[in-house]
């Protein structure tokens, strides 16, 4: 079984083929293609592709040009989104509409959205049927969990069932997507294909809960974010729609007036932190990420293949939610 | 062979089944799609998969949801380009993102793009790998066609031959594309696939040349449209380019005047249209039609089935010419 860093290593080799170099005309079109797809990121998505497709294939790279349509899915929503949520950067440089404009980010996320359909439908795929359709089901669930995004930024009541529902959608079904393709292009048998996307969709939720909580209860220098951004932009994450939810009394109180409190904002955080703290949100979310770790594993234990083939995901997990046990 | 009209007529049925009563959520990215496709338009497009498919298949039907998937395709690509146009008004109503805002439109675009690839890639699709593979080839050729189309708008040395590039691949790629689709989908012999391609593309680059001469000596009362709004606006149309090209001495000056006229809209179309009828340009132009035109029939001509199963295409490319001879 090959590991994640060697997976990680011909994908981007892989890339660098398919996106470096582009004499394709116009380059107006091309060019932002192949800045969105140079800039990094740690390929997770089509390492799992390949990850999959592994356990039951000895020869992962026969889906690299899969694993990498998904990759570049992920990218096409990340330059669509970035206009939609006004992000003038990603991974520390300008983004495509802030290096270019709205009008070049639109039109060449779109072009990424058929390449991602190109690279999946290459002569390879011997799974075309199934994989597409998956691949399908898969994006339009991504478009569904963004709109859920929007609108909750406008909605005051929000409820938790809502949010996990949301973040499912946006987050963790393109990872469980993953997964599931790469089985289907493996020809697994049906039955492992639903569990790895059950796999995936767990351990999907448990990483979006968990950014949550590194944002109020990170290490600020090994996570290398500031802390408390959440908090001053009033996201409705998981910490705060369960504070709004279980607080009573003063903590109710308060925790609305800091809502609306546009200034001060270190002062805020530390008010609503200390709310949290009153409230065991960090416990109570910790809990909840293990409820998904927990459910995560029961799935990919039941999947009837030697263990030696599974490591690499029970490695990936443990690595996302960061348990070394 | 069924007419144009009872093509039409299944195809609406058709889209109203798929896109009216949405019950799908989020609303709010699903009542955008439903709005956009249920605004109408003569669904050409659809009805030349299903024109090509009945050549070799006696059962057009069987080609609906692929058929209607490049008039999903043709709409998504509606809904983004009125964005980057600033087009507000649409078929006499509000375009999505005026009706709605830009983010909505931008992710139900996304969202349509996706459904024509579900409703391409639906299980009665029997040569899946290969229109797939059309479908995507063209879907990036119009993007490429729209890129062209927006770095025109701010060149002022586009030549001719850049025009019709980009008319090709803007507007007659699509419509040479849904005949192939059609006949890959019929299993047509891959030499008349070709001929059908080259038909649709010589037809729709016609077509959008007479679009061009419309503006200009079009009868406002027949067309219903405002005659000089290209000239007003200095859109680069065939007609301009043609007399940029040829005009010489006095003309060439008034032209480039014109040009940099704002005011005086009903002064300058007159002025353009009398140094165009000095300059021949409605004689080049028609003769330029006929060129496509005459080389469309050609291809038609050499596919090798009985005439009467062709009669419907050259029916089409006459009623879109408005030649009845």
């Amino acid at each position: 079984m090959k590991t994640i860093h060697e997976l990680q290593t011909s994908i981007e080799t892989r890339i660098k083929k398919h996106f470096s170099d582009i004499t394709n005309s116009p380059l107006g079109l091309y060019e932002p293609i192949e800045y969105m797809m140079q800039i990094g990121g740690k390929r997770l998505r089509p390492a799992l592709v390949m990850m999959a497709f592994n356990i039951y294939n000895s020869t992962p790279e026969k889906a690299i040009d899969q694993a990498i349509a998904l990759e570049v899915f992920h990218n096409f929503t990340l330059v669509h989104d970035d206009i939609m949520d006004k992000s003038d950067i990603r991974r520390n440089i300008p983004t495509v509409h802030k290096k270019w404009d709205e009008n070049r980010a639109i039109l060449s996320g779109d072009a990424m959205l058929i390449r991602a359909y190109q690279l999946l439908a290459t002569p390879e795929n011997k799974n075309l049927s199934e994989s597409l359709r998956a691949f399908s089901d898969i994006a339009m669930k991504v478009c569904e969990g963004q709109q859920y995004d929007m609108e909750f930024e406008t909605r005051s009541d929000v409820s938790i069932d809502e949010y996990l529902t949301m973040i499912e959608l946006k987050t963790s079904v393109l990872i469980a997507g993953c997964l599931k393709i790469g089985a289907i292009l493996g020809q697994a048998p049906a039955s492992d294909t639903d569990k790895l996307y059950e796999f995936g969709k767990n351990i999907g939720i448990a990483f979006q809960l968990q950014d949550d909580l590194l944002d109020v209860y990170g290490d600020m220098e090994k996570f290398g974010k500031k802390i408390g951004n959440d908090i001053i932009t009033n996201k409705k994450t998981f910490l705060l729609l369960k504070a709004i939810e279980i607080a009573t009394g003063k903590n109710a109180k308060e925790l609305c007036q800091l809502i609306n409190q546009q200034d001060k904002p270190e002062e805020k955080i530390k008010k609503v932190i200390t709310i949290y703290n009153s409230l065991n949100i960090k416990e109570i979310t910790e809990a909840k990420i293990s409820e998904y770790f927990d459910d995560a594993a029961n799935s990919l234990a039941t999947i009837e293949v030697e263990s030696a083939k599974k490591i690499r995901l029970q490695e990936f997990a443990n690595m996302l939610i960061m348990r070394d046990k």
